[in-house]
């Protein structure tokens, strides 16, 4: 902070308008704003060598095409890694395995109960004006239709205005579709998180979400759902562009649709495990810049980008400095975070547990919204903070990774820690098709790049090392 | 043709490279061709009138959007409708009345014994290294499986020549695994048409493909196969591209992958028809322009891309023309084919069937390769007949439809026709990503595009009428 007042060198915030399909809320800055970070800009840009050591290493060395190759051997053992599964644990246990090969030895667990929803059959069939199987995807929570399935009557609503004005007569007994015009992620995804509770309490007995994406190939995609306290609990799926829009075609025509929905899941509490390696700082071990992805997956795909990719460049980190014998200041954490997607599970565990260590963590980081191309990263924290990250990111030009985008709550288990007044960021990067494959059984390797996975472990571990190194905390 | 030596005019083949994904061969020109079309040119030229009219109607006036809302009651009404079921007999009813609505009283159908394959239950699963279901599409006329499936170790083969030579001790027993890169649809397609015979030959008991196709969200594509006689009737399916990448990548480890394949499906003849409606010549009714498309499909998705686009636009071509009081010298046929996809049956029952009169087809046409933004046309015939549609297409400037490539096969059904001699052409159009959807569960009306459709339309009834209304014949 100090060190604030002397500086001088001009440090440039890059603007950045809104991410296409991103999922979080992105401010968009219209002016450059400067800040001064005098000798502090000098002790950054002393870092070249070892920036360049670490792209050497990871993008044309011998860790080449190192974190696809164990993405895919992992991806491909263990398939998708829902939480409170039997496979999430065996891969979590593989993962402390492939680290302690590393001669890395300082790997703790931390046990955290997690909800186990489980999928079982599926079917949903349209019945009138003609027959036709639709493909679904149950949402996570939901519960199981009778065993004789639920038929009924849709009534497509296209957002939560329309259904607010509705009369319940329309509504009652029939099954909900929402079918709203995908904006990005972030604006459009309450209608599959909190659709099912809004539509039972205006009578609805089931209700179905367009897939919250941008693009399809007949794919539903599924996701968490949450039901309110005190409102019937119906059953509730996504289903694919390509059918909400003819459900929608059919009905604007004045024709009846009925559909038919059959499905069954199963629900109960397990324990899981939260996964903390350490490369212990050579000075202020207690200090802690974390670099962080989630294990768990989706139940369909391979979850290799959600967040295969997340996970091995946060593994990549502590695997490379160790490789290299480079050993910051700070110690490096990665956190393998657990139970995601069923509602930052692991990282709420987290953060309670070291509450009162919150002050050790100089700065966070995660990546979940993709590993395709480093652009940058995605901010958070105060203007000093973003002064600091933007420096150093400038030695990132090399990889076309230079650039800071202003975010208020980046990341999405690090949001737990970050809204404490944590500093932090999340992989600003080329995701612009993300969504076309999120939470689908298009999630696999194939959407994975093996020359850009190498960009973001290098882009990671450079990062996470220089914060850990510099004479300066980042400033909260 | 004796106009050919009076003309000076200079008329320009225009260049194209080898479109990428397109299901045929097309020959590249280095170099520009000239031909001298002198008065004709000037004749050609004075239909820019009747060409803005019939853009104008299609495109912004009362036909605009007709196409794809006429295209979309089609295929929410019936889906898909494969060759030999019900459904497609009552579409092809429903174009006629469709068509009589406008007031065109010459339409014949004559019929067509087509092959009526149909698929029951389709199951595959990875039993070894992990139990995974694997997303799979039975192949046309593929047989079924014996009722407890065929479970065996894979094996994965690149190309026909790894094929030939590998010993058949390696790939007796086994189920065979065509993995081959897509270079372009016409390049790749053999094998999932030839696979399964060649695969037999080796003593595989079943085999399966990698969707032939350059994009995936996991969506397997069906398509014809065809048995060789005299080898043994195997399973044959494809699967996507992720679990073919997946199951290559973990033999490449070393390890065993072992499937379990069931499949059933029916197989019976059935009667068919082909569609012909006439819009008489005023001078020279017994010479015909035919615009042509396929109204079966395969048994997924809607059948709106392949191939229900091109129907519809060659659906339009009379009922345009009708509305517009256009009556050209000739006679303008559309023809909607049955049976396309199971071997072009309907075409060469057409074909025999008028064999006799085939010197009275002036020019044929045939839309089946999508109906994305018109770009002009691919045609077959000699260089004067090529020198004369170029001509003609240098009308379409202001819609961007100019570009003549040439092409010595262009079309699928239309091919029977056209190899006897009779000049032809498919549309050219901006089908980039066609294959990403082709054959698929996502061949959808989300595919089609409405102002894209406009075009289409406007074009393909633009040039038939030209082609049916100057005065020379289309040389061949």
């Amino acid at each position: 902070m100090i060190q604030m007042i002397l500086l001088s060198v001009t440090c440039l915030l890059i603007l950045s308008g809104e991410v296409y399909g991103a999922p979080k809320k992105r401010k968009t800055y219209s002016e450059l704003k400067s800040c001064d970070l005098g000798n502090l800009a000098e002790e950054i840009a002393s870092y070249d060598t070892v920036v360049k050591d670490i792209i050497d290493y990871a993008v044309t060395g011998p860790f080449k095409g190192k974190t696809y190759n164990e993405l895919a051997k992992f991806v491909d053992k263990f398939g998708p890694r829902p939480s409170g599964s039997q496979v999430l644990e065996d891969s979590i246990d593989y993962m402390i395995e492939l680290t302690r090969e590393e001669d890395i030895k300082d790997i703790i667990t931390e046990e955290v109960k997690v909800p186990h929803w489980s999928r079982g059959e599926e079917k949903l069939t349209m019945l009138e004006p003609r027959v036709k199987d639709i493909a679904l995807l149950g949402l996570g929570m939901s519960v199981s239709t009778p065993p004789d399935g639920i038929t009924a009557e849709v009534i497509v609503i296209r957002n939560f205005t329309e259904l607010e004005n509705i009369g319940e007569n329309n509504i009652k007994g029939k099954i909900v579709l929402y079918d709203p015009v995908f904006i990005t992620y972030g604006k459009t995804v309450a209608y599959r998180s909190q659709g099912a509770s809004k539509a039972a309490a205006k009578g609805a007995i089931a209700s179905l979400v367009r897939s919250i994406a941008p693009f399809s190939i007949n794919s539903p995609h599924t996701g968490m759902q949450t039901y309110e306290k005190n409102v019937t609990k119906i059953p509730t799926a996504a289903i694919t562009l390509e059918d909400a829009d003819l459900i929608r075609r059919i009905i604007t025509r004045g024709e009846k649709v009925v559909l038919k929905l059959e499905m069954t899941s199963s629900y109960d509490d397990k324990v899981s495990r939260n996964t903390i390696i350490d490369l212990k700082g050579r000075e202020r071990s207690d200090s802690l810049v974390i670099v962080s992805g989630h294990i768990d997956s989706w139940d369909v795909g391979q979850g290799a980008m959600d967040d295969g990719g997340g996970l091995f460049i946060s593994w990549a980190v502590p695997v490379i400095l160790q490789r290299l014998s480079l050993r910051p200041k700070r110690t490096v954490r990665t956190i393998f975070w657990t139970a995601e997607e069923v509602g930052l599970v692991g990282a709420y565990a987290y953060e309670k547990q070291h509450r009162n260590e919150s002050n050790n963590i100089n700065f966070i980081m995660e990546s979940d919204e993709g590993t395709f191309a480093p652009l940058g990263l995605a901010v958070g924290g105060n203007q000093e903070a973003r002064c600091i990250i933007a420096e150093i990111l400038k030695l990132f030009q090399s990889i076309n990774a230079s650039t800071l985008i202003e975010e208020d709550s980046p990341g999405s288990d690090i949001t737990v820690i970050t809204s404490k007044g944590v500093p932090g960021a999340s992989l600003y990067n080329d995701n612009s098709e993300y969504f076309w494959f999120h939470h689908t059984e298009g999630d696999t390797m194939n959407v994975e790049d093996e020359q850009e996975l190498d960009q973001g472990t290098a882009f990671w571990t450079a990062v996470a090392y220089i914060i850990a190194d510099i004479s300066v905390d980042i400033p909260r």
